[in-house]
């Protein structure tokens, strides 16, 4: 039988606190040298692949299948995720002054969120090592992509949930065939599960971070924003902030498309915002110094289930980006955020995820306080539809 | 001002039943001969645009502006919709023994479903006439997604929808801004109170084939396959058909792509397939001979509220498609759709409207039956999500 390799250009995994090697071909968790997140490395050869390659590509985040980690074309476990639509916000730029806003909505991915973009990267890879069961810790939504990528690959899933989701998130997961696990408490009680399960069975623990995979499918989101604004990148990135992979990963493609010759060397690079749920808002209060770190950090539940993730192991790569592009990391409360969908909705006909109400919310926020410029192209990243939201925001819309 | 002119071919439109043209740059509804289905016509000169000029578009269906019929590019009210992707069904496929099977996924367009495609259309071409407030009896997905673009454009929203509908329909409705009215039925008296309301108020009515633009909308649906397939047609296309506007335009597209040379002379058209529900199947009663006609068909509700259209206005055009095409139409249970609507979640992760789980069990039927072959390439059209149909479908999954 003779084997059709992808080009995919990746060489091997690094620690992302020490920078050691590790092989990329065998099954990786964390690193064994310092237990930190393991980054993916592709020998980012200029002649290799050119934009100019892209235009013919299919209409998903396959079409940078060079600059992903599959290797064998059949594990690419695929329900159409990504190349979302970038949508010009008018009608809301022009009620609030704003020049030029845009907004990536992730809720048109499969499952409806952009968890369908690292949950396809790591199961992908998981039929690639010869996984037979996943399991995951989990607000909601990378649950539910990970339970449907499961089914399509023909792997079993467990998924562990706080108890307070709201139910259309459990429901979908039994739909796909998953085990649905409920805890009380937050994803890190979750994850606490996940570790007892763990020893009663053969699992491959998809957690954020854990595996080195779910990012490369998160930071396509970078790649398309870059060729759906033809390469010319917005000043500032809101971006709604649990796990925070989405935020690392669109860093790590802007840096990988600076090395391929994609961005001009003298392209500067957004502005990154965290945003956060004032209920749950552990990098906000490191940023500004409130806390060292966020290891022992409570948080509460929040309407935006995303953002509840008290203790995020990737905090310190977080951290990183905000500082390296001169962002910023701020809060926004419950009612914000619900104000946020329904102007959404309202005035542009999205039905955002909560967390994509909050990121309008910070924008306007940002504005008032003069850390946003009216004439500046900001780019806000909805990151799921409101639709499984729907029990908790029903009769709570702004008029 | 100057004005910038897409480059629509539209020239004019006519009537469906006696041919008669008519003017396409102004207001229209049911022709004003014979009180029919007014369709577009296009200048299908196939010097003006050849198929390789698509690839380098927007992944939505804009990419085909030259056959749609907005003239202002301003005017197109767009929220990402269309180019959804085509799914292959391996594992189905495979379990019931189909040599292929593909799916499309309209679950994947703004608002969770095909209607999407034809109300950008309406609601585009209603801004483009100067319409001001926009009004539809809905079985429930084409009113969220009406209520969605009008939020878009600026239009005032109506939306008339049968009171049993699920509430996820109804709230989203709410959240776009619309104004929402229920009535006791179905879609048929929807909109005779659709009627009354029009005395009232200045309203246009987008309802089903009244006016003539959300088929160009849904035939864009055909361009897709053709192109996603590489211009080489499946043998067979299962549409779940309520108001049958995507099949009568699928075909319609079928024609256009002909006339512009965009397949080849000898490419046969697929075998095109209606499915209903049980509890409503006026358009297979009328095809196997029951009644000459659906105008006096009395329709029970179902769990796939879009296939709960007693009295489809486009009948005729809908058994020409079936008969030109050497098609049938067939009618499954209430049970037949939750197993099939839990088959393509268990078995591919595609979490399907109870519409899509009919088409599924209507496809091993035909099997079994003998009209479809194995080694046939059977397409599924799977016209939403079934995100909003959740709370008639928890705690019903077949294991």
């Amino acid at each position: 039988m003779s084997l059709v390799i992808t080009s995919s250009l990746l060489s091997d995994l690094h620690c992302s606190q020490c920078g050691s090697v590790h092989d990329a071909l065998i099954r990786q968790t964390l690193s064994n040298c310092c237990q930190a997140p393991l980054l993916c490395t592709y020998s980012l050869d200029r002649s290799v692949l050119q934009k100019a390659d892209l235009v013919t590509r299919s209409k998903s985040l396959w079409r940078y299948e060079e600059l992903l980690p599959v290797i064998q074309p059949e594990n690419q476990i695929s329900l159409g995720e990504g190349f979302t639509p970038l949508l010009t916000l008018n009608r809301l730029a022009s009620n609030h002054g704003f020049k030029r806003l845009t907004l990536k909505d992730e809720g048109l991915n499969p499952t409806g969120s952009f968890k369908a973009r690292g949950l396809c990267m790591a199961i992908s890879k998981a039929k690639e090592n010869g996984e037979v069961a996943c399991i995951i810790p989990t607000a909601g939504n990378a649950g539910v992509a990970m339970a449907a990528y499961c089914a399509r690959a023909g792997l079993d899933a467990v998924v562990v949930m706080p108890r307070h989701t709201p139910e259309a998130f459990k429901e979908e997961c039994i739909g796909y065939g998953a085990q649905l696990i409920l805890v009380d408490g937050l994803i890190n009680d979750c994850a606490v599960k996940v570790q007892e399960l763990m020893q009663q069975g053969s699992y491959f623990d998809v957690s954020t971070l854990k595996e080195p995979y779910r990012l490369e499918g998160k930071k396509t989101m970078g790649y398309e924003i870059a060729e759906q604004l033809d390469w010319q990148l917005p000043d500032v990135i809101m971006y709604p902030t649990g796990g925070g992979t989405g935020l690392i990963g669109i860093w790590k493609a802007f840096h990988e498309m600076k090395a391929l010759g994609w961005l001009a060397q003298e392209q500067k690079l957004p502005r990154m915002v965290a945003v956060q749920a004032e209920n749950c808002a552990p990098v906000v209060d490191t940023y500004l110094g409130k806390q060292t770190n966020s290891k022992q950090y409570i948080g509460k539940p929040t309407l935006a289930n995303g953002l509840a993730v008290p203790r995020p192991i990737g905090e310190p790569l977080m951290l990183n980006v905000l500082r390296e592009s001169g962002g910023t990391a701020l809060a926004v409360s419950e009612d914000d955020m619900l104000e946020g969908v329904s102007e959404l909705a309202r005035y542009e006909g999205i039905f955002a995820a909560p967390e994509g109400g909050a990121i309008w919310a910070a924008t306007k926020k940002l504005l008032h306080q003069g850390w946003l410029q009216p004439d500046e192209h900001v780019l806000l990243l909805n990151t799921g539809s409101g639709q499984k939201y729907l029990d908790n925001i029903k009769g709570k819309w702004y008029r």
